[in-house]
């Protein structure tokens, strides 16, 4: 009698500990998914450019078994970034935010006539997937009064609409480098269908810019400068899904009568109405992404001829 | 014979299996407990101050076992930090960035008569280990040409003096809310035994400062400002061991003939000396930390009374 009450208690420990064990690991898994999951992921492959967004299963007939889940929408951030003495400190404090978000694709486009040394360099080593283009902004157009990126934006549009296909679920977002972007905001546009939008905080002279959301439609704007504007919203402040960037292919920034502040409604315009933008950040009461500006470096010591033993990259 | 073959077999499988699982979760523990471990295991707990760094193992009587090898040194960054309109933003990319450090501990120290509910909110819900302290700097020194954040780093040095005990290993470092950090600092840092130093990049209207290093101590300053500083460094370009800080308990910022520039100077001549510094990021020819500075923000549109409908924290 006592040696059955052995065998079986020996043979059923075992595994209720295995039961218990892998509902464990399940429960840790899950939990840190979603958010610095695919950081560590990435954290051993330093040069990788594009992963394809998800396999389509042709070929395969898979009558019997349910589809997969699709994986949830990739989010493109398309910086404009130039030379300048703060460049690869504004990338290394945007690949720091970067890093953390799941399922990000970096298009950086440089204003540049080829790519520059320091960027790949930055880039390849920096721990985010990315996309490394360059657009040179035509003379006439540097100078002030004058929108600025739209060359490099169009350039990513323009990748966008060549080397992703219309069954990829991904988010446009167009990411200034001097901004500062919460890990909140990545979420919240993840799930945009058409165009969102959202509260961007120190801009347009005030603390903050938001549209103003009433039974969840935007029917109007907070704002300190031309509330006259069709979308008066600032370019941190809005995201795309991915197939209505593609269903409208001719849609771009446009140079010929531009004027700087009114880019982003030119943009939207041609690809959605006030009416369809969908709200995020609570109704548009969070701030979640600040237009943060950085101080053009003072360089008045820096010597006419070089003194320093070494070249130190900056 | 065959019914004792499968209840032998019955009995082993399970705790093979059990031996397979635990070691393939160890393996996977390991590998990513160096860099982001320690952030997902933040995660889940948002309101949290102080872990003791280690226990010392004292009562036990552990001869037979070899001791633990120690932890590697926590970090301490102190954050002095003042209301402003950009304050929210800079606290978000700079948590941004800690929330990727191994064994870090924010010391953030508010210019203010009591702790504000911003700061104390956005701690607890940023993801880092930390410490939220305030100190008020009087009126009379809220001039310029007068050193800023003197107040607030004394606290957090005596926060450390009164909390941290003389075995702990831990490394101090000013890390004020503007500037930019690569992780890559925190790792050199790390290993600091005394006071080490690197090169700051934006700095003293240079491209950048370094200690210039000759067979493995400093031996001079490459600089644009003030080269006859005993230490012509930034606030950003050191890191102090704990135990030098406990072993001089006296050594403070001072406010008595104090001059803007000169605070890293007074405050390590009473610590140690230009030849005992250890020069970190090989021999001080890389920058890794930027001396960036946040343009303040134009509020020129802020209505002078409340416009919006709700209120809206920035």
């Amino acid at each position: 009698m006592k040696s059955i009450f052995y065998s079986r208690f020996f043979i059923l420990l075992p595994w209720v500990l295995i039961v218990i064990i892998v509902m464990d690991i399940d429960t840790k898994r899950s939990s840190v998914r979603s958010t610095a999951g695919s950081y560590l992921a990435r954290l051993g492959d330093t040069q990788r450019r594009e992963r394809p967004a998800h396999a389509a299963p042709a070929g395969a007939n898979r009558t019997a078994l349910p589809p997969p889940p699709p994986p949830p929408p990739l989010i493109y951030a398309v910086t404009p970034t130039y030379s300048r003495a703060v460049q690869k400190a504004e990338l290394t404090r945007l690949a720091n935010t970067f890093r953390q978000v799941p399922r990000f694709h970096w298009v950086v486009v440089e204003d540049a006539g080829a790519r520059t040394e320091l960027v790949a360099r930055f880039l390849a080593r920096c721990g985010v997937p990315y996309t490394h283009l360059h657009a040179l902004t035509p003379r006439r157009f540097k100078r002030s009064g004058m929108p600025r990126a739209t060359e490099q934006r169009n350039a990513a549009l323009g990748w966008l609409r060549t080397h992703r296909a219309t069954r990829e679920p991904g988010v446009l977002f167009f990411a200034d480098d001097d901004n500062t972007y919460s890990l909140e905001l990545f979420e919240e546009m993840r799930s945009t269908r058409g165009v969102s939008v959202w509260p961007v905080g120190l801009v347009g002279g005030r603390r903050y810019e938001r549209p103003i959301v009433e039974n969840g439609k935007v029917v109007g704007w907070y704002t300190g400068w031309r509330a006259d504007r069709p979308f008066a919203i600032d370019m941190a402040g809005f995201a795309v899904n991915l197939q209505v960037i593609l269903a409208n292919p001719r849609a771009l920034f446009k140079r010929r009568g531009a004027k700087p502040g009114m880019q982003e409604s030119d943009f939207l315009k041609q690809i959605t109405k006030v009416e369809d933008l969908e709200p995020k950040a609570k109704n548009c009461t969070q701030v979640l992404v600040w237009h943060t500006r950085t101080e053009k470096v003072n360089l008045g010591n820096e010597p006419k001829r070089h003194q320093d033993s070494i070249l130190i990259e900056v």
